[in-house]
């Protein structure tokens, strides 16, 4: 396989004074400081082992699993910021886990949950703490360019056969990926009730793959926009290959310049990256787009209460990213009288999204190291694990909302036609 | 039948003194006055008919249906405030409606929709206006008993067996109004997914078919309140008649003062009562009643943008009275972490229940005149007919919303528990 090297900046080199000494005995000191930083998280039933082989644990636990520092620096910055520096130190192979990356995180956030310090308050301009770039028409395409375009080759070897990178759907707990991907497309098809001939607009398509299950199955015709140069090609090749060119135009702009008017508007795993200063604006958008009768659907992570995600997971993962409270989606619809027709919260479908991701990460993880290199598998399989545990613990939701005007009549009674015929 | 008449204040006694000249001559200031009024509501397709027959119509419609107005004294007042004196007018039969109540109202709403001086525009603190008493402990048991209290025979002419005075839930058009209110106990038992032994506990209890339902059907213990003193006693009754009364308890009290753990919170109908400023002392009664575990139902009318309701509906039908926007909603949920997992909206079923409601009390309206008066039969006929052509035209919302703490997983993947085995 050809394949370079990518510089991705996924960990940064550090500058260790505080402690280089991988190999010193751990003293009096260190132990105390060990003692604290399990205390400052709560107290999660886990071991800390330290670079001398001590062992640490809160309380009387006797813990299933553990965390071992390599040394003394990495000790410190946990106890400084231990949301930032987790996930440089653990990408750049300081710390090491026991008893497997997903129980150790989980443990950790449950803990973190009942703790003064990290208890999550809700924060109005939560969104805007460690954000540089608030998703400007530049700063958009920055972020979106991050983390999107570092190689479809990489997003292939553990994305499902479409390539969709959002929550699936399982109708039933066992189905596979590729099945639950499919059962998650018809459902927002059923959902905005498609009918062939009808005009979609999508803002943020990935990859294409809803754009062409709708075209496919549905018979509509998609105008599909991304700013991601390389899903784009993908998608273009891809319905050129099977034949929808015809339904869909994939368009590389913003979804800040979608122009025309649409029978259904649906964004799915797209207004993570909007970022809440740009709802109300999001909202005209859509309120311009959407014909009188017209049904439209948002897909997308949220929270119970406005806080920002992780330092390291905003600075390392997905810049500009930002999952929003129901009541703050509330700017796209209120203004323009939308109409709520329905919500549905499929947070463990994500968790169990993020489970098969990982998994398949993890059976091609050395086609991923000869892609970048140690670093970056360890932060992404620290980035999918850290979901799978956000989505587990309940601080991150799923929403799907589905909307409509008020005066739009032609909505179903019942939600039987949800449910395949 | 023995019947006493009974002083409700549904119609105030107006001083005319604008025009008692019932039947003087129309002249051009009034032809002016009547096309200002139209064009004002947003230029309807109605005939306006003035007190000497002459006959107005907003542009060049041909009205299938109109208003005719008595006298000179209701056209000013309608000109001056039509929100407030139409109910009152109509009331007082200086107002007469051809071709139905209903689509008149609704073509009116309709209008009004797209006029700049009604367009509704989201106000933060929309529910303050027209409300002098705001829902404190004393201000609720007013105004309770001014709805609620003025005699159960009243309601039994036109509720359901039941009396169940909710939205009910139509699994298909054309079932009755009994089915389609046990179809609505039937999916919110399934919502909360009772299961026997469980403890309950019912915010705002009405007449008490839902607890007696939840008892009956699902084997729970309920404990219900309510501040209304007819309902109470009504409950109560029917609970020892049907043997019921050993699974629950009515409780005539406030909601502030319910008390325990429970494995289920519900409150239909009821949070229209409770009003903004003390949604959050509500969210924190919901967070130290329900077990960790738990799940909570929240059943209310509401609206898409914060806006009062009509001053002649607050004043004479449902003092302190006010649907929530979502977003408002958020203020029970988001301080206390809870997520929101299942949001429906069924504005339409509301309209359909209105619609049952109207024609029951149509068939009884000479019983009701004898138990009231005829301002009183007018004011709820207006008032019913109001509520249809709200829901119909979208100006009102219903929604149904499941919430749970952030970390209970034992809620279900899909919707499939709520469609019957």
């Amino acid at each position: 396989m050809e394949v370079q090297k990518r510089n991705t900046c996924v960990v940064p080199s550090f500058d260790l004074t505080t402690g280089t000494q991988g190999n010193a005995r751990v003293n009096v000191l260190d132990r105390w400081m060990a003692r604290k930083f399990l205390h400052a998280l709560g107290s999660p039933p886990l071991r800390l082992t330290l670079w001398d082989g001590t062992a640490i644990a809160a309380g009387t636990s006797s813990s299933p699993g553990g965390m071992i520092l390599r040394d003394r620096g990495t000790l410190w910055r946990l106890l400084k910021n231990p949301l930032l520096h987790f996930g440089d130190d653990y990408s750049a192979g300081r710390i090491e886990i026991e008893g497997g990356l997903v129980p150790c995180i989980e443990s950790v956030y449950r803990a973190m949950q009942q703790t003064p310090r990290f208890q999550r308050r809700s924060q109005p301009r939560a969104y805007r703490r460690h954000q540089p770039r608030l998703n400007s028409l530049n700063g958009s395409r920055h972020n979106i360019h991050h983390h999107y375009d570092i190689g479809n080759d990489f997003y292939q070897l553990w994305l499902d056969a479409e390539m969709l990178y959002t929550c699936a759907y399982f109708p039933e707990p066992a189905v596979s990926l590729e099945d639950a991907q499919r059962a998650k497309m018809e459902l927002i098809c059923r959902k905005l009730r498609l009918q062939p001939g009808q005009r979609v607009v999508e803002a943020g398509c990935g990859w294409g793959g809803l754009a062409r299950y709708m075209a496919r199955h549905y018979g509509v015709k998609v105008q599909a926009y991304n700013i991601s140069s390389e899903q784009i090609a993908y998608a273009r090749q891809r319905a050129r290959d099977e034949g929808l060119a015809g339904q869909i135009e994939y368009i590389e702009d913003d979804y800040r310049n979608i122009s025309g008017r649409y029978d259904a508007f649906v964004a799915v795993g797209m207004l993570e990256h909007v970022g809440p200063d740009h709802y109300q604006q999001f909202g005209q958008l859509i309120d311009r787009s959407l014909v009188r009768d017209g049904l439209g659907l948002i897909h997308t992570i949220g929270q119970n209460r406005a806080a920002p995600l992780s330092p390291w997971f905003l600075q390392r993962i997905f810049p500009g990213s930002y999952p929003p409270t129901l009541r703050e989606m509330m700017a796209l619809f209120e203004p323009y009288d939308f109409s709520i027709l329905d919500v549905e919260n499929l947070r463990l479908h994500y968790a169990k999204t993020c489970e098969h991701w990982l998994n398949r990460f993890e059976t091609h993880r050395e086609q991923v190291r000869e892609m970048f290199d140690d670093a970056f598998v360890r932060a992404w399989r620290l980035y999918l694990s850290g979901c799978i545990a956000n989505f587990q613990v309940g601080d991150l939701q799923l929403y799907q909302l589905l909307f409509a005007r008020p005066g739009n009549n032609h909505i179903p009674l019942t939600r039987r036609y949800l449910v395949a015929p």
